[in-house]
């Protein structure tokens, strides 16, 4: 299953990411998590030691060199489109508590233009792991959702916009399913977060209408707090983990698969 | 005065651009304000009608092409690096209740690479904006600030980075601040948003032990409030105007230019 998380800014993808990665392995399944968003922070959202020394596919010089043909950065007329990438998620995945984790990092804009190569790679890899790779895929993606290509997207078998009770995270949703659906990818869904009370809940609900629900995550305070007493975030408030359980499940029986793997 | 404002995406950006954008045309100022973040919407914060009818320069694909040489999304070898941007300002504004609004617009990505015209035209047209105008440029923009060269950053008076009572916005402060002392960047100062506590303010100062606080802008949920029943943000919370009215002082006293300008 290859599940695609997107969202405004804040809305808090990571935390629905990295709860759905953990629910998936805990049920059995080979998940592969991916950090899509060069703002997010995944692997310390999951726990693993030392998320800082991860060093990020797009800050790979020597290996997009190899690959690519171009140094990122330098001024090259032509570069490979289609890198070999397949080797990729073995070698360059780390892995805590049953999760393999890639974190593919920013491609830089701007000075003399935009550098391709690293973005030909990182555009490889992703569509190689959302079409050719057999274990749960979850994407952490930005709220551009650019990387996924008109090919990829069909592969992507839920993409979650995640909204909280605040009009601009609707307007996000909006331009995001625009986006979702001018590359051909239909299978959206919501999940609201950040849910204090019924009339919130009801304000997201009003607000996409046409788009299906698969759960509202519960305000908790004890989750602000673990962050600020720097405690880990997926065991500190068990009103959210139950909530990304009923989501896990909903995902498992639509798709028709089993819910355990092993 | 050129005041850019950058942060974790969900952090307030927008609210404090919007709410300084209003204060510094208040006081006499003529302000052109820049929405750089594509996920933003400053035109609707600031009380815009129609925020969505207005185009973004970057889907201006005839502009594009006129000033640059090349049509966005076509393969073209060459194209113009530093396109005619200084009359853009005038024709591709718009303006309501005193201030001037450019919206930049996204560059796209993926598919095949990236298109470097649109961002050919942006960036020269930031660096016109910033460098050359004599007005108060406000600019909204990503986490990433990858649309401000090096040559560009000097023109900025103030980086202001904006933090919320939470780990992850702190860890998006330390990666903007390490990419702006990359390009040269050197004036950043912080804002606190959201404030509910004492001890969640002092959170933020030992966190950015080295780093000058503007501000610290109180959680009011009169703004929430506002935003679900689909009222003006700008005038709905008395104490985060307030502490908006501080911050302009803070920047205009340290500035060293008049306090008004007319």
């Amino acid at each position: 299953m290859k599940i695609a998380i997107s969202g405004k800014g804040g809305v808090g993808k990571t935390l629905l990411a990295s709860l759905l990665s953990k629910t998936f392995a805990e049920s059995g399944y080979s998940v592969l998590a991916i950090d899509g968003d060069p703002d997010a922070n995944l692997a310390a959202n999951l726990g693993f030691p030392h998320p800082d020394e991860i060093t990020p596919i797009s800050e790979l010089s020597d290996l997009i060199e190899e690959r690519t043909g171009a140094r990122p950065g330098q001024s090259a007329p032509f570069f490979k489109l289609n890198p070999k990438v397949d080797d990729l998620p073995e070698s360059y995945s780390v892995k805590h508590d049953g999760i393999k984790l890639m974190v593919m990092g920013r491609i830089k804009r701007g000075g003399t233009g935009c550098y391709c190569p690293e973005g030909a790679l990182l555009q490889a890899l992703l569509t190689h792991l959302l079409v050719q790779r057999d274990e749960v895929v979850i994407l952490d993606m930005e709220a551009g959702i650019e990387h996924l290509a008109r090919g990829t997207a069909k592969a992507v078998d839920k993409l979650i916009v995640v909204v909280e009770p605040g009009r601009r995270s609707i307007e996000t949703a909006y331009r995001i399913c625009k986006l979702a659906r001018d590359i051909g990818l239909q299978n959206i869904a919501v999940v609201g977060n950040k849910i204090k009370s019924q009339s919130e809940k009801e304000f997201l609900v009003t607000s996409l209408p046409d788009l299906e629900f698969l759960g509202f995550i519960p305000y908790d305070q004890a989750l602000m707090d673990a962050d600020l007493a720097n405690l880990p975030l997926l065991d500190s408030s068990q009103p959210i983990i139950a909530e990304v359980k009923n989501i896990y499940q909903a995902l498992v029986s639509r798709a028709q698969v089993p819910s355990t793997a092993n």
